[in-house]
């Protein structure tokens, strides 16, 4: 098993999008960020639930099919579940609707105490206050012969890098200049050392880039 | 012709090192950043002089190649000269030695005027302060038929960016993270309207990534 990170970045770093505006509430920039990956044939399927074989079959796709694979817990930020845009709102059940694409447990990195939320699909999210070191060790119970995800936002898998955790950290670089929002090299000085860096390029023009060690 | 620009940058953006002493007086950081680009046969042979034939000959060394091609004329800051570095030498005739690889006219952006200085070779040294505009059209007319390269530092380079005056930008994307330096991604958001963008990985983990129009 390892502690896996995968990240859809701008081709300066952000990992985050900040247009978001009343009238657009996802802004711009996120689908432009992503739109390679959400194209493929696998998220289309695995997110979507579309079986007609459309979307892309690509390397984004073979990418999008190793991102699905052998994860068996996941680790997010409070920002990434939404706490941060619904703080009082004691119902909220994250943004992704009655069946949440993760499958397996969730752990929600926040201060406030909730109780755990399950979803038929086995997607269980469990909320709690601990060191990155902590709540990975829960994970790794979890997961069992499985990889454990840091699935984001971009701060909660900087600390987690920074803190030597992570196995295997793949980027797919999307050629745009965002200019704004969190960048996830911010304060990664020398990351390189210790890991064996490889890359790939899509025809999509999507830069695949993968640390592992 | 083109108005075009070939940079080495960090994986998080950075063209600058920083990490200079009095004791490693180039640091450690430009090595790294370069070192795949300074081991390819063309540069070897270029700027070393060495043709014995040795140095690499993939992908990076066909971006070598093309580096030295056709260019007519080159745009530098005056740091990239060194007048920040040494700004009371009035003899100070760059970093480059008795022969710049240059092999043409250099338009240095210089608020001091200095005589332009000569080299058998063919490279000359002008200095002005001008605008891009107009230091863009004066290289232009020593080009000819030619390219015109703006050469560096990466703080000149975006000047000429944000202006919308580059057709075509190379970057040899080096998977470090230095964080810190001048980031050539600073302040261009939405910089690829307009261009077409390729990338090409090579087997030394370098990604050449370019902009084109």
């Amino acid at each position: 098993m390892a502690v896996r990170v995968d990240l859809n970045i701008s081709l300066d770093g952000y990992a985050t999008t900040t247009d978001q505006t009343p009238e657009k509430p996802f802004g711009e920039d996120w689908g432009r960020l992503v739109s390679a990956y959400t194209a493929t044939r696998t998220f289309r399927q695995r997110v979507f639930g579309k079986t007609d074989g459309s979307g892309t079959t690509g390397m984004d796709d073979k990418y999008a099919t190793a991102y699905f694979e052998a994860v068996g817990a996941e680790i997010m930020g409070a920002g990434m579940f939404g706490l941060h845009n619904f703080p009082d709102d004691s119902n909220w059940r994250g943004w992704w609707g009655d069946a949440p694409p993760f499958h397996c447990p969730v752990f929600v990195l926040s201060h406030t105490e909730r109780a755990p939320i399950r979803f038929d699909n086995g997607t269980v999210f469990h909320f709690l206050s601990a060191s990155p070191t902590e709540v990975l060790g829960m994970a790794k119970a979890e997961a069992g012969d499985q990889d454990v995800r840091i699935g984001g936002g971009p701060t909660t898998v900087r600390t987690f890098l920074k803190a030597g955790l992570v196995d295997r950290l793949h980027v797919g670089i999307t050629p745009i200049i965002l200019g704004q929002g969190i960048n996830l090299w911010d304060d990664l000085r020398g990351l390189e050392a210790g890991y064996t860096v490889t890359s790939e390029t899509a025809d999509t023009g999507i830069v695949h880039l993968t640390f592992a060690r």
